[in-house]
């Protein structure tokens, strides 16, 4: 599975031990972890010196659009973003259809989520609640994320994972039909939002996977 | 402040609970209390029995819907949600335009939420977690998400206030540019569904409140 | 490694759950478990029929007895408690000298106590917070508790280890000033109380292990 | 009400967030706040340069000796402790009779614990989860520690209040046998480690509000 990490500007400082932990649960499962949206940057403050043209400042809404790009396009599987206090992330990933964001603070909210949803990304908080033991709650979630078959229903009893099989899918015909098809309502934000997320390490991830020719058109005419 | 709480089948048996401490809270206030999604049914196990024409079984995706008309003819101001883990519900909301959900498990989940991301409907798990101290939890919740105005921004810091606000703003037109407009997004969902939404508490409300005269007129021909 | 469970009246009927997932995290690991206090009973109300001569009722009270027993005597080298809260089993453990009992509501408080407190025994809360996901929880405190040695500091600084591992060192000490020494504290408890905790299955675990012949003498003139 | 504060070394620098988050609370109840342990050092690493005489460096066992004496003499009412997870504090003010010490990570923690359990004092982790929020939750810990009489039970069903209370006396009876009398365990101390205990702020409260002459006495010969 490809697992691509997104991180916002306000806990991108963080983004090196998200990372880290992300990758000593997940490689040796066999899955491929992306770094695509920003890295640590220079300073901890939000100054103009702490970014860069590689590591630019993007917000919870680019990570919205890379999300998008990436899980359509079939360039990622499974995304895990999160922001201060993941609620942005989370809503900006959810805003797009074929993007299925669950919200998650503890171990037992990301299994939950992906035992009864079937969704293909997280949302974490990043600065509330993160002090001692914050590496290790990470760490436990994506175990218990990342660690059994999803989509198998909670609690185990007669009839329950059939039951929420049905609706997690019924969920992506409801927001099918409430949204544009993907392309149509990715051409509908403002440009410069979209052009913000298409970062050198999003575009390398983007184009060794992507699997859409008409998104892969489009990545390329705005990233001119 | 008109506020209406929203109960799916799973954990109707609880909208008893969930009610009487929204009301404890909200009503001294002064704002205003709906119930028009599910309340407790005839037994508490999800069989044919339990539910009645007054009180039908009710989905998570039925919850978006109603949240979505209520919320886009201000017919509520503001919409309590969940269902087992919340994060159904979460998603069903956060799937129309105009909707703006968080994710809540403790008290200053609310509060950080409404003060950064500006939103309009919370969801909450009834059955993760749900045990000894639950009522107090929720109570407390609604303390934290009510008993301040929100939109003021989180940590106190220059700036912070007027950026979460502009990116919450921005949030709004990303996902009304990736969605259709409100009615048309309604209208391309199956009927079957969104008629099953419109229960008679949920029509006493939304007529009541209704400022929007297509919105009404749709609900009015959904509802015959 | 032993370790014994030790479940009060009022969350007994939680005792086979518990038991499994404590059994499923450990006995892989080549730890024993014992089952000393209270087994399911026979209705889950707290009624005279639900107790039997084999399962009688025990409060949190005759946990600190049973743990203070099997620790000081070698009997048991942990011990897993709890409540409705956890927090009379925690205070009633803490009361005894040679017992070092830490409260864990979630994997990562876990963790923490065993690596910075280096302690002999966990409190859990098997009410408050226990809905869906609860089995999950403690599968993963369980988990974090022992799957790797105790006592290296957190976090991994400098000086940390040796001035954590101090302190844990220094409070035993401190407790023993402030108490009796173990048998002598026995002896001046309610002989009601302490042969009330004397059970079959917790006299099984205790003569099957106790390195200590003064301990020994005492229970079995308690058990009379 | 008198409450005394009792921070360590370790999250001393956190000890002028918890006193404003404290009196912010009870002082409008009519409640009156120490702070008796330690204030914010002069910087927040733990150096010999960071500590002055009037705030020398306090470990969590200097704290269970204050909370020993406060409590015990009638100079404190409620101790309000903690440390980095609040484990090492809840154990060493637990070592002693007269402390009821609960632990305490959200504000239904606390509810619960003065319900139930009807102790008198709260200890919280200052470093463990300490993030976005964390000054949110201290104060709503408190709101709910304070805001309502204690030892009511919890649930509210028949003759659960007179079974929790039933069960607090004994721990504290089982507690008082187990242990030594205060004064002669606070004799058998390492006199250094309670002489460590006596600064002045500490000294100020204890000589104000001592009701005990053989404490009092105790303390000055301590002290000299």
């Amino acid at each position: 599975m490809k697992i691509a990490l997104l991180n916002e500007f306000s806990q991108a400082w963080k983004n090196d031990i998200v990372l880290r932990e992300l990758k000593d649960v997940v490689e040796p499962m066999g899955h491929t972890v992306y770094n695509t949206a920003m890295a640590k940057p220079l300073v901890a403050q939000d100054v103009p010196e702490a970014y860069t043209e590689e590591n630019p400042r993007l917000t919870y809404l680019h990570l919205g659009i890379q999300a998008c790009l990436l899980l359509n396009s079939g360039a990622a599987d499974f995304i895990v973003t999160g922001c201060g206090t993941g609620q942005g992330a989370m809503m900006a990933l959810n805003a797009f259809p074929g993007v299925v964001c669950g919200y998650c603070i503890e171990p037992s909210d990301a299994y939950l989520f992906l035992q009864i949803n079937n969704g293909n990304a997280l949302s974490i908080p990043y600065a509330k609640g993160f002090g001692w033991g914050a590496e290790l709650n990470i760490h436990t979630i994506f175990e218990k994320a990342f660690g059994s078959p999803k989509g198998m229903g909670y609690p185990n009893e007669p009839g329950r994972k059939e039951s929420q099989n049905r609706n997690a899918a019924l969920l992506n015909e409801m927001k099918a039909a409430a949204g544009k098809p993907v392309l149509e309502g990715l051409k509908a934000i403002d440009p410069a939002l979209v052009k913000g997320a298409l970062t050198q390490r999003f575009l390398d991830c983007f184009y060794e996977g992507c699997k859409c020719d008409e998104l892969r058109a489009f990545v390329e005419e705005m990233a001119k």
